[in-house]
């Protein structure tokens, strides 16, 4: 019992500095001042050198060949610190220096070349970060994690998953999804974009009033703007970030309901797992199927989008969608185009797709990065009928890559299938749940899911995580048929 | 070399810790949701421990004993490693871990207390607080620092002061304040108060415009509300705040300017000191020397004042105040209060004079908690002439004691008159400052400030600081002789 306590209280102040450095996260996208990048990548680098460190402290292999827990929950904890261990234990620490080193610079090449829509500016660092990202899965691989480098990164984001299981899912996808886009887009029905200008102060006023609605603990969090909106914090401090363009309210609204599935995540966990390894989301796929649930299954509901077609109209002057029911199709608009996180639910999945076998030919050495924007442009224009007018609309579109996010995106389209299958559940079990979404109440569904999924944190795996919560394994059925009988219908398929 | 290149690398570390350390605290005064304070309790810990761990570590004596430093900078920051080790090595864990404890909840007894202006809440914890840090004192002065318990603490925050030298500067200080003060009191010149309301934003703007023409770099800084203003950070990330009440502009407006001092001090540190011993202020008394110097002698001078009515004319309507010399005149009144931190430049150093005199009592053992507040109505009564109406104005206004900052008070004053030795020797220096001033521009003042004080951050020791910039040793004289000139010209004494 010394031997697991020694090693929870190590591991309980590991935890702590944890948040603190995602805190520092946080303040640097919304807070810090411009002219303070410099010292504080220095800062960053001693918290994560600090952490890396602690991580893979020899005494944890020793506390853990020698603790025994008092229950399943303590095996639970004693399971997610040893993959943690074990997983850092295959880094070289002058691969882990040297990754830590360039990711950190490679966000803002990244930022330039895109501002620049300039390729050539961010290649070099591409490689660079695909070199080291490619040795590190190789050396995880080895370790045991995953059958190849790929494999291994995947397994790092999404405990469990294999590039194999994910390529077969997506190929069961595919051909529902590219049927359903071509009869959405042969349908004679067009619903009609918004126009418009939506000022910001109210846009920020709906935001809070939804993000409330959904319900986000302000006592335990904040708003605020970002370039990029996100969440940020475990436990009693957990903050959401979001954006705001003047012409199209749906990207701070959405943003902000998307953010605030992964809030309510974190601030429904037990309190008593806080500082544990159980104390945040089991994996990013679960915690991206809460972000995707709230904001599309829930968020862009007939019923929802009715009350919220009432609360745009009462808080913008001459709001000009003129009834719940055009409302719901404006908001559910189907239209192919390049940027993923502006894509709606049918063609969501085949964006994540495409980059899923692009970064499997990156890290698998078939695809070198030089070639890279020439891969994504023909496969674009073959997935989505369109070319890519500019780079900034293609592969510079998204920072994961730059930062070595490689085998994260399939995360977002597992969030999918688990939030479709959490979807079918919560439904079954809140038959009244229209009446209360029609008054802009979520308080249910939010409640089921704390229940169901939340308050658990990383007690469980994640596939076991939403077998639990709905009783089967997960599948990509239930996203499908909901797909399909949403849009068949707003469609008139 | 080699030591010392290791014991500079391990102490950076250090240093950078220490400034996350600092942006945790800002976080937790100004962004922090109010649910988090208990998570963040353990947050703090968590680092404040690390860094304890880190400047008591015993790899520090061991470099400490090798280390040659290559020049005179090395050996300064040799000299400042060894002194923070020292201090340190003489407090035995077990007290340091309890003060940490103590004095992280002890403050939130205190703002309780306060708030129901109930002495009995905070009598338990203040002795508390006192025994642990008489302890310290006792510890720290067998260990070399300071003769006895009181010494030991206030070398912590002014190192080379002593209680018996700040005695003998109070002892010739009282004399001449209290006398100035009898005369400007029966004078029959009576300056009228500020009446009106002055609404927030525009209060906020001018405090940011006010900051700017004082030389705050808000590429580095940035401006936020806070219960308590003040200032935090160092390098290239320093962050003030204020507060704003609406019948006052002016604590808004000076309590801004007198942050703007404190920051512009650690913004004008010569960067290659960034996170090494010498990159922070020389001591508490030096970096009050920058805030009181900005707020007062330039901030209350008869030509900066010109401008900042022409500013409050603009910026409020109906701004009562009709001419620059009514405004000079109200600014620099000068009124009998309870409040130190509300009071004139005249009153002030009385405040101090008496917080000094309990606080020595108190840690030297003649004055027990329990009488403290008796003893501070009757010194009080005293001193000022009028009782004390409620411990909110009385024994419980200041936060200090609550945190264990006994032997911090004096430094205030060291402040004003380091201030005032630099007036001197800036206005002998730069003979055409006022036609600037008249204009709102403090531009040359900073830049003498920034060459003679800031640029070399705790290179010097306080005292040499100012014999460097002054090119005579502190003395109280010279705050004196400006005191008497400006409220003798004012009062038409």
């Amino acid at each position: 019992m010394t031997v697991f306590t020694d090693l929870m209280a190590f591991n309980r102040e590991t935890e702590a500095l944890a948040q603190i450095a995602g805190r520092l996260g946080w303040d640097q996208e919304v807070m810090m001042p411009r002219g303070a990048a410099e010292q504080r990548g220095e800062e960053s680098g001693v918290i994560e050198g600090l952490l890396h460190a602690r991580r893979t402290d020899s005494r944890i292999s020793e506390w853990l060949a020698q603790a025994e827990a008092p229950d399943a929950t303590g095996q639970r904890a004693l399971a997610l610190i040893a993959r943690t261990f074990k997983r850092n234990a295959c880094i070289p620490a002058r691969l882990a220096t040297e990754i830590a080193r360039v990711t950190s610079v490679a966000q803002g090449i990244w930022a330039d070349a895109r501002a620049h829509d300039d390729v050539a500016r961010f290649l070099p660092t591409l490689e660079q970060v695909l070199r080291l990202r490619r040795e590190e899965g190789q050396a995880l691989s080895a370790g045991g994690f995953g059958v190849d480098a790929y494999d291994a990164l995947l397994d790092g984001y999404e405990p469990g998953a294999t590039a194999s299981g994910i390529g077969a899912m997506f190929d069961r996808m595919r051909p529902r999804l590219v049927a359903l886009r071509e009869r959405v887009m042969g349908s004679g029905v067009q619903p009609a974009a918004l126009q418009g200008n939506y000022p910001q102060a109210a846009q920020l006023a709906l935001a809070r009033e939804v993000a409330g609605a959904f319900g986000y603990d302000w006592t335990r969090g904040r708003l605020d703007l970002a370039v990029h909106p996100f969440s940020s914090g475990s436990g009693s401090d957990v903050r959401i970030t979001t954006r705001v363009v003047e012409r199209d309210p749906f990207n701070c609204l959405y943003s902000t309901i998307h953010e605030t599935g992964h809030a309510c995540y974190e601030q429904g966990i037990d309190a008593q797992y806080l500082f544990t390894p159980m104390g945040q989301g089991a994996s990013m796929g679960v915690h991206e199927s809460q972000s995707r649930i709230y904001e599309n299954q829930l968020g862009r509901s007939r019923h929802f989008t009715s009350w919220l077609w009432s609360r745009m109209d009462a808080q913008f002057d001459h709001f000009e969608v003129r009834s719940p029911e055009d409302f719901y199709a404006t908001v559910n608009r189907v239209q192919p185009g390049h940027v993923r996180t502006e894509a709606d639910e049918v063609h969501y999945n085949l964006h994540v797709m495409m980059r899923f076998d692009l970064e499997r030919a990156l890290v698998g050495g078939e695809l070198a990065a030089r070639d890279l924007e020439d891969a994504w442009n023909q496969r674009f224009a073959h997935d989505f009928g369109m070319p890519v007018d500019k780079p900034l609309h293609g592969m510079l579109q998204d920072v994961h890559w730059s930062i070595g996010l490689f085998g994260y995106f399939p995360t977002y389209s597992l969030g999918n299938v688990y939030a479709g299958c959490l979807h079918q559940s919560l439904r079954k079990d809140l038959p009244a749940l229209d009446d209360k979404l029609a008054q802009g109440q979520t308080g249910p569904a939010t409640a089921w899911l704390r229940d169901k999924v939340h308050r658990s944190g990383s007690l469980y795996r994640p596939a076991e995580v939403i077998e639990r919560a709905c009783g089967f394994a997960p599948t990509e059925a239930p996203l499908l048929d909901y797909l399909e009988a949403k849009f068949g219908e707003i469609y008139r398929l």
